[in-house]
């Protein structure tokens, strides 16, 4: 499951509020996860865009970018959400999309081998919002992932 | 507009997000808001809530207690977030809610009186999200007011 078709998927399947958000799923590598919404399910009294669905399609990318790293690092693990921080910049006023990263490349191999060791780690990911090649919003999330016991 | 049923149609209306996520207005005073969401529209991969719905009736909340307060205090004004914080404590696996209210009270008058001098001013305010009487997530949002132009 690496391809955007099956993240896609996925994820409209497994949280409905992405489907609900009409969340699309441009890229899917292991260096960015590029998600895009439009305005329309995603508006708010201002017609621009709610900021509930410019932090949840942060959420979703930087989430995302965790989840699929460790897919392609052949150790199928949860990623849960521990805390995040959200800054709004500038009002988003049509489609947006989120480009979900990892905060330190450096951090992700002892990630890993924690994750090896313990079955349990923390990592840091972000997501950049922008609308029109403009930076509109940057999301700062911290997720534990734990190993799932093989069956 | 200061009761449950104006401000649940309100949100419904303007931010169709928090009709699909059946958000509904428990209570709606000057001392706080209190918001509702079933977990079946909110559910997650792991059958409890996803981490950005809990985040955005926490928005939801919070950014409610700001606008119910200015409408009772004649000051209509546009009411739009800037920036927060979201604390994930616990899973959340059924219906929960969110308690916004002011983070710190004496700041509000002088909230005001900003807004009244210059048109415009910051208030920090807060949610707890509970889970049957559990504290299960804490988030913390900067606001910013403007006052609307009298036509």
């Amino acid at each position: 499951m690496t391809g955007e078709r099956d993240l896609e998927t996925y994820l409209h399947r497994q949280i409905p509020l992405s489907a609900a958000m009409q969340v699309s799923v441009v890229t899917a590598s292991s260096d960015e996860i590029v998600l895009s919404a439009p305005l329309e399910p995603n508006i708010n009294h201002k017609h621009t865009v709610f900021g509930g669905s410019a932090s949840t399609l942060g959420i979703l990318a930087a989430w995302s970018i965790v989840h699929v790293r460790l897919l392609e690092a052949g150790l199928p693990c949860e990623v849960v959400i521990q805390s995040n921080r959200m800054d709004y910049d500038r009002p988003i006023e049509g489609s947006f999309i989120a480009r979900g990263f990892i905060a330190t490349p450096p951090s992700w191999p002892m990630f890993l081998r924690t994750l090896e060791r313990k079955g349990r780690a923390r990592i840091e990911a972000e997501s950049e919002l922008m609308c029109e090649h403009v930076m509109v919003g940057r999301f700062s999330g911290r997720f534990v992932a734990f190993v799932r016991p093989k069956s």
